[in-house]
Order: C-alpha cells, then structure tokens, then sequence
C-alpha cells in the first residue's frame, strides 16, 4: 500500500485550467451533438434560431432556405441562407466562432437564442469532425464580404481567414458547413421535422429545406406580417432574487434606492414604493443602492412579495397566438376536435414573465403512430422553437404525463389519437442542458402548463362524452332499424295490416324520433 | 413598419462577451440546480464525489462525513469531512472556487469528476442563494489551514479571505457552506437517498450522514481494502477520432509517426504499426507526427479500424465487482433472486474503455413502491457514483426500457418487482449535461448495455419459469391433499379397508411422490 499513497502535492500538481471551446470540444455531447441524426438537426438548428431572431430583431419577414447535401459516409454540408440583415465583419468572427458571445445574453428580451453558444457550437463539431471551419457570406446594406471562419480551441477565439469584399448588392447571411459523424434521416429527430414544426408555429416564415436526395419542401408563409415585437423590459419584481437585485443595484446610475426600484423594475411606482417602504423596517430607502447589504436586499426581495403588483406586461412576450395554432393544427393534423388555449403571463425565479399556449387535438391524424396502435404525442416548443430531444427531462413532457386524463375521457393517453402543443414564450427560458432541448422542471412552469392542458382538457372531456352518448344512440338507432322489418311481418298477422305500410310507418316515425341523429350518421359515412 | 426596422449596425453594437462564470450563474439549473430538492442533492453530491475521488487517489480507505442543517425555510447549510489528502492552500481557490479549472480534464483515468466543474459551482450556487461564499479547512500534512472562499464572478477567479494556518494535526479536507432554496426530502431524489446509494456501490467508504432531525445515518465499509486504483492510460486506436489523433501528434514529443503511435496509444506495437503501414498507403510513416495533415490522420484512423487489436486494459477500469454488487442487492433489496454480470470492457468514441456492470434482483423488496402496486425499477450508476436526475434521457433508461421483457417472462417491466442495477465505469463517461445526472444516449453504450441486461435477463426467465411450473405442481399437490380425506372414506365402503389407513397411505405416497415439492413449500412458508 506504502507505494501506492500519494500527497496532496502530488497529486494537484497537474493542476490545470482549460477554456471554455476546450470544455464544449471534449463535451460536445452538451450541446446537443449525442448521435449522428441528432447532431445534424442540432447544426440547423443552431443557425435556422439565429437567423430567425436576427430577421425578426431587423424587421424583416423571414426567407429561409435549408440545404443539406451527402457528401460521403456519415458526412454531410449544410448551407442555411435567410434575407436578415447580416452580420458586421467586425464581429463576424465572435459570432459564429467563439462561444459566451452574442447580443442576447444580458438582455431581458424574448429571442430565440439567449446563450451566445449555438453557432460556435457548430464550428466547434465542424472542426473536431472535419478539421474543417465554416464559409461565411454576409451583406448588410454598409458592406457584403465573405470569409473562411475556425476557432483557436485553446484560447477561444476566431480566426477569420480569406476575407474578402463582394459586390454590396448581396443582403442577408449565408453561412455553409461540412461536418462528420452525422446523418440525414427522415424521423421525428430529424432535420425534416425539425422544419416542418418550426413552420408550424412561425406562420410569418418562408422556410425551403433541400434535402439531400434533391427533394425541395417548401413551407411558405401563412401570415403576411411580422409578429408584434417583443419590447425589451424590466423584471418584475414578484420572484426576484436577492442576489438579482444587489446586481442591479450595483449596476444602477440611480442615486436613491427609491428611484433605483422604479428605474430597475417592471411595475414599481412612487406610490408602490412608498407601499414597500412601510412594509421593509430598518432599509434607508434614499441611501446609495451600490449600499444595499445582502440583507437589506433580502428584507426588500420579501418586501416585493407581501405588496399587489400588476401582471407583468404581455409586450415583452410573443406569443404563437390562439387562432394561428388552431389554423396550423388543423392543417397537418385535420382531427375531429380542436381546443387552444393562451393562458395570461406569469413570472417565474428572476422576475421573468412567461406564457403558456397549448393546443389539444383529437382524431384524425392526431397521435403518433406506434406500432399497429397510435399513441398520444406531444409537440414541445420553447419560444416558437421545436424541441425534438431530451423529451423526459422536460418540464412539458412531466406536466402533460403529469394530468389525470381519466378526468378528461382519455382512458390512456398512451393509446389515444391526441396530440398536445405546448408553446412557452418567455425573456428567459430555463433550459436543462446547454444543448436547449428540455425546459428545466421548474415548478412555477409545470404548474402553469397543466393549467393550461387542463382548460383544453375540459372542452375535450365535453366533445368526447357527447360523442360517447352520440354512438350509444347511433347504434339504438341502427338495432331498432335491423328489427323494423320482421316486426312489420310479426304485425301482419297480428293486425292483418300489410307489412309493407306498417315499416314504412315505422320507419319514418323512427327517422323523425331520430333525424338530428340521422343526418349526422349520414354527414358522418 | 419603417421605425421597426434595424440595421446590423444596431443590433449588434450591444456586442458582449462573459465568462463562464457569469454564464453558469445565470443557468445554474445546467449544474443541476433546479428544483429545491435535486438542489441540494446536487451540492451533496459534487462535495461527496470530490471526497472519494482524492482518498481513493491518495491511497486513504474514505471516511465522509455527512452534515445537513435546517437554518430557515429552504436554507440549509451543508458540512462534508472526509480523510483524505486535503488540498495545497495555494490550488484552494481554484479546486474549490473556480470552473474549468482542476487536475481531472486531461487525464485518460476513471474519477467520478472529471470536468473541474462541480465544487465551483457550489460556490457560485451559495452565492446567488446567500450571498456567502463557503468555508474550508484543510490538512495536507504539510500544511493545515482554515479558510474563506469566494468568486469574482465576471473573471471567474477565486476570492480566499481570512486564511488562517491552524494546528498540523489536521488531516484531510472540511468544507461547509449555507445554501437558500434548497430543501432537505427523504425521496427518491434526497440527501439519503444519494448516500445510501453511494455506499450500496463502494463498500470500501464509511460514510455518515446526519440529518437534519439529527437522525444519524451510517453507512460502514464492509470492504476493507480500496479497489484496485484505476492505472492512467493512453487511448485505444479503436474509434478514436481524426482530430483527437491530430491533437495528439501536435502535443507529441516523438520524432517519427511511428514511435508517436507506439507511445501515444494503448495496444500499439511495432509490428502492428508495420502491419498499419502495409494498409495506409500515400502516409509517410517516418516523418514528423506535427506534419500529419487531417487527410493522413483521417487515413491512418480508417487504418486503425481494418487491424485487429487487443481489447483495452481492464486495470485502467475500477467496477464495484460482481460479488460486491451481490452482497449489496442481497443487503438491500433481499430478493428471491439475482443474476449479476460484468462484461469484458469494450470501446466506444475515443479510444475509450468502459465496462458495464449489471445486477437484477427479483421479489422481496425489489422494485418501486408505485401507489399501491410495485413497479420495475433502475438504479443508475456512472463510475460508481448514483444518477437520481434525468431518467429520461439517460443510456441506462433508454437500454433497459429498449429490452424485450416478455421474452425474459416480464409481462410489463412497469408491473413487476424487479430492480436493475447498472454501473457504467469509463475513463471518461459521455454525461448529457453539466450537471453529470444522466450518460448520453451514445449507440455503443446503450447496446453493451442491453447486452449485459439480457444476459442477466435469461438467467432471470430460466428462475420464473421454474417458479411458475413450481406453482402449478405445488397447487396440483395440494388439490389432492385436499381429496384424500373424501376419497380415502369412499375407499372403504369399496374396498372396506379402514379409510385412516387408506388415507395414511395415500398421503406418505403422495409425500414420497411430491417430497421435494413438498420441503420446497414448507422451507417457502
């Protein structure tokens, strides 16, 4: 054993600290690249979020074209053009090749993107499976250039080669890729699909995907205008943490913790601070914020909690909409019954409001196929983005598994013809992993879904338990007509009256007690 | 629409870059720190497996100390003690109040760490939930100090306040730290859970915890030595990628691909680089390995693949040992049966070795308690350490939920009470997320997985056949127990022998004829 000990010197004596593209290299299973099928989804992903937001933020309608070409085993480019406003050459290279950069991340704002990870992921696998960078092409209306981009792993920075100028009249972004250790395939986890749901909820969006067999799929754009823009705001001081409000207060150009709260925070007013002061004991309310004590900023945290505020304002959310999710549902899924819901905003850890939309569909081709058998499925999305993976650690998948659906008629929601669609809009979602493809399981944000699922839930119950009673009549209706014939034989005898008169009598009293019912089963065959 | 309208310009002049810090702080739930219970189960855990990694390295049998303390409503404050090495005062800071920082990242070795992620991230948890840093003590045999720590959030380094040299007595390593929103719950994702399973699979560790009702949990060691210590070793040519080879040629200290590949990878000889020489042509085998160029190393990397090589080294692998997985579920779940395997390590993306160990116990306690009823259940394990979080995504899950039940006489897997024990041991575990909670959906090890569960799952279905065929002797039996009373007094009006002599008779042949069966039921009730 002597041999076999070691000292503490020993041992961190290969201390080492390593940069955060070495970290994502080494992981880049955490950033969604787990399978070759799933990696390419993730590659367009990353770029399709970003030029959505970047139109968007611009001002524009969204024309997005997807190309995706085998070029060998395993091995495929992606081409993704969009007609945004392109990127600026000076910061092109932190863009798309580096990580922990962006415009997105300090903002209280609903983007798509909000980490500053996903395109340098992207160069990041193109590199450890190709040893190749990305192609760049960009104009924005001041300049049109194109460049080769890699990344300096060790240091985490760009390395932009081949820039070149281009003739101005070039607008947008194109940014091509080869990458290895990836696959096309036509599944529920694929690039298809992934395009196919990302139209779905973003109806004001031209989307083209090529697919490497040379089939175009088109999905154009049912709305002719942009979403309403999502306002840049405040946090709401319902949820916020004690460490939130010190940085603000750290941060704020404000001379008095009074004016600090209003200038800082969503919904806070002279008069409801006035209101807070009353309520928090032993705070100078008019000393420096940059004074504020940890324990100050904890007695104002639980000060916020005990005053009535007003709901946090709907404009900084952009939701999908009530009636496009009933139009988008009804299109690919065509079912016999269909309920959307779009519940108020809420806010969650952080002051951070968020909305819930679900639509619920039955019938038709509602559910998925599993097997012989359908089973019910679940469309998941995270501020108009279709999450495809990591379905079981996902706040929706728990709040969706987590309804008793006896209550609403669905014996088995695994053997059901339903499909549930869930949006959940928000500044700031709580992703479970780096990858961006579960919603983490926050309490405040399962309970509001299974709200929200439940609203759909009833009007489902009402629809289904009406059908229920419909077929019981339906088939009452079908036995008395199988017997109308021999009764009418039976009667003859009996009443000397003609068989033939006797049905036809029995059949149009029958027919008038059941003609709602009648027609219905005709419209229905 | 004209003042909607942005320009590249605009958009991107908010342009900022942040450290990982900043970015772990704000998306703490990717370290696990989402929801109040898995909070704390999370900071237990990253300090536990910290603990066994340096005593197990140090050549120190583990003791840990286990200390949870309710201080108000989700705030609680965490003590852990182990008796290992300690750490140096001048690496503290960044072992302990950093990221990406630590001696684990670029080791080809099995430790439950690996990332240098885990104890810094506690420290920024206390931090936005208290605003304290965390204490540390800590006796190399050195030195032995008490001290503070903290984090400069924006550059990521560590803080240490009040350092203080105490008595050299000291051995070993104390952190403590106060924690808000978290919470202490004896479920299946708490505290004790987590220990208790920590001890199932290193027999080797005493470890205690107290609760917060001061209920003392002790786990001893029922093993008195340390498992073998897993060997440093280099990666094997199967698999390992084009650029992982690249990387390896940059950093080599060898003057001809040759040698490079001999002292670079496991399992390569002279002869087998002769032998890969023969097979890749057009690569220049003599020169510099810093002149390979992608399309060599993508050559020689196909090369690998065409040689047949000798599986890795086991010793660079610690599993818990099949018999100590037997003793463990025999301890715990005391079933009617169990069936355990540990397959032959194989190899999956960069020349990694991993071994799956499988136990399944059967009755008894096994399973889950699901309301009424009892429901299949899996213990998770990477490298000895409990996964409780993220099922869903998680290769075990997938695996053993992939398996054909019914061929194993498992009607429904959700149905019976049966508990599947996996522990995936690597160099390097391919974990989903930060948080290190669930292994990555990666094909090759979900397929060995599902190996090493059928091979169990065959013995199991040998032992429930036997039993079911059992049961319908033993009712046959005990059927025409319950006739020979009848039958012995109809016996005599027949034959006018003396029914108790008859029915002893019958009953010893019957005996005689069922005697296994019959000791069989007694030993059972």
């Amino acid at each position: 054993m002597k041999d076999e000990t070691k000292s503490a010197d020993e041992i961190f004596k290969e201390f080492k600290e390593h940069s955060i593209t070495e970290f994502f290299r080494r992981n880049s299973q955490m950033l969604g690249y787990a399978g070759k099928v799933r990696s390419l989804t993730t590659i367009v992903h990353e770029y399709v979020t970003n030029s959505l937001d970047a139109a968007e933020e611009a001002g524009i309608l969204p024309e997005i074209e997807v190309k995706v070409k085998e070029l060998g085993e395993n091995r495929y480019s992606v081409y993704v053009k969009d007609n945004g406003p392109g990127i600026p050459s000076k910061v092109v290279g932190k863009a798309l090749a580096s990580v922990l950069t962006g415009t997105k991340f300090h903002r209280y704002m609903q983007q798509r993107g909000q980490q500053g990870i996903g395109a340098g992921g992207c160069t990041i696998f193109a590199l450890i499976t190709t040893g190749k960078g990305i192609h760049v092409k960009s104009g924005t209306g001041k300049e049109a250039y194109e460049c080769d981009l890699s990344i300096d792993i060790k240091g985490n920075k760009p390395l932009i080669n081949n820039l070149t100028t281009i003739a101005n009249t070039f607008r947008g972004l194109v940014v091509e890729g080869e990458f290895g250790d990836v696959k096309y395939e036509k599944s529920e986890h694929g690039v298809y699909e992934y395009v196919r749901r990302t139209a779905l909820t973003n109806p004001h969006t031209t989307i083209k995907l090529v697919e490497p067999d040379g089939n175009e799929a088109v999905f154009p754009r049912s709305a002719q205008t942009l979403p309403k823009k999502p306002k840049e705001i405040n946090p709401h001081p319902l949820g916020i943490s004690t460490s939130d409000l010190l940085d603000f207060a750290r941060a704020s150009q404000s001379r008095k913790v009074t004016s600090f709260l209003v200038e800082s925070f969503a919904r806070v007013s002279q008069d409801k601070v006035k209101e807070l002061a009353s309520l928090v004991k032993d705070v100078d309310f008019e000393k420096d914020p940059k004074e504020l004590t940890w324990s100050d900023s904890e007695k104002i945290v639980n000060g916020f909690k005990q005053v009535k505020w007003i709901a946090p304002d709907l404009d900084s959310l952009s939701t999908v909409g009530e009636k496009q999710i009933e139009v988008a549902m009804q299109n690919i899924l065509d079912p016999k019954f269909i309920s959307v819901v779009e519940r108020k905003p809420k806010v969650f850890k952080g002051g951070i409001p968020f909305v819930v939309e679900v639509g619920i569909a039955y019938g038709g081709k509602a559910g998925r196929a599993n097997g012989e058998t359908v089973a019910g499925s679940i469309l998941r999305f995270a501020n108009k983005v279709p999450l495809l993976f990591d379905t079981g650690s996902c706040a929706i998948t728990e709040a969706v598994n987590g309804i008793e659906w006896r209550r609403y008629s669905i014996a088995r929601f695994e053997e059901e013809p339903v499909s549930v669609l869930v949006n959940v809009s928000s500044v700031y979602i709580p992703y479970s992993g780096v990858g961006k493809q579960a919603i983490a399981q926050e309490d405040e944000i399962i309970e509001e879904i299974k709200l929200a699922v439940m609203e759909t839930g009833r009007k489902l119950q009402r629809y289904l338990s009406g059908e229920r009673q419909r077929n019981v009549q339906e088939s009452g209706y079908k036995t008395i007509m199988r017997y109308v014939s021999q009764l009418s034989a039976d009667l003859e005898e009996i009443t000397g009256k003609k068989k033939e008169e006797t049905e036809k009598e029995l059949r149009s009293l029958i027919e008038r007690k059941y003609k709602n019912l009648f027609n219905e089963a005709q419209n229905e065959s």
